[in-house]
């Protein structure tokens, strides 16, 4: 990752187009680039960021979810997830969604990474975790607006679902794919 | 992927917050639930699809990018990826940025699948693919604002860039992680 410097873009102006904080908020900006361009109205989105998990039991069986969301406009295979508190740390969060969306908590956490959603714009931070040894504790108790249903897929399955089209939305293709990836076998 | 059938969100009402088409539209939404709650000021955003590429040469060498990228304000590891032109395919729209951002052109395209990059408010779709048997046949000549430099780095030496924290963006994680994924090994 060596290489000649790369510089930042300047931020000479910011305009405020949306303020619906805490959901959403659009700035146009005003920005040099390093070769002294200007440009004008650069749009950035400011959203709450969020977690997302990839959760397996003890056997490795990964506790999904099937739900309607109104982005894509379907219903998909989508993972645990939702957004970050006021105050509240990232492991927190996704600890808090697991046991909220499934009953299930679990022995052990690791982040895989967090990544801006949108390149150019902004628009959040997905926070990426892996859980392993996950065991129910509860009913669910989600609260979200969406009507979800569970299901338990091997990782085979999982993998399989995501190259089928079963997944709609960037995040949750991100975290199986980095899960699956973290989770070998790579020889 | 059986179960009871979970019902799409109506949509009663739109009214348009912010129109900066094509870059970027901004809509706020009455919806009625499934269960007949009405949620007021359900943001939804329109953006351009666009496609990102993992592209591989024949000794399997990723073609990869450093640059700036606003959304994240930092510099980071990046892949080709580009909107998609009216009227483009994505597929042609992707073979298109790869040979415009690094000069080459690949024998064989396998398209990974198309993600709506965010789950509640849209933000456009994200279409990737896996390019293979990758060759230079030309100078980049992008014209994006960015300036960028091409890498080119092992598989293995991409899976531990995503995993270190190099890469910043949500679409580059998801490529290479589909992308890893789909090239197995898995027994």
């Amino acid at each position: 990752m060596e290489g000649a410097p790369l510089k930042s873009w300047q931020t000479l102006s910011r305009r405020e187009i949306v303020d619906a904080q805490p959901w959403l908020r659009v700035l146009a900006e005003d920005i040099q680039l390093p070769d002294g361009r200007v440009v004008r109205d650069f749009f950035t989105i400011e959203a709450p960021d969020y977690v997302i998990i990839v959760a397996l039991t003890a056997e490795n069986v990964a506790i999904v979810e099937r739900s309607y969301k109104h982005g894509p406009r379907a219903v998909s295979l989508t993972l645990p997830a939702g957004y970050i508190e006021r105050g509240e740390e990232p492991i927190a969060a996704a600890q808090r969604e697991l046991l909220e969306e499934t009953g299930y908590i679990a022995d052990s956490w690791q982040r895989l990474g967090a990544f801006t959603v949108d390149g150019n714009r902004g628009c959040g931070a997905a926070h990426i975790y892996l859980a392993r040894g996950a065991f129910r504790t509860a009913e669910p108790d989600h609260g979200d607006l969406e009507e979800m249903e569970i299901l338990f897929l091997s990782l085979a399955a999982l993998r399989e679902a995501l190259f089928r089209g079963d997944v709609a939305q960037l995040p949750v293709a991100a975290a199986i794919g980095m899960a699956v990836v973290s989770l070998g076998p790579y020889g």
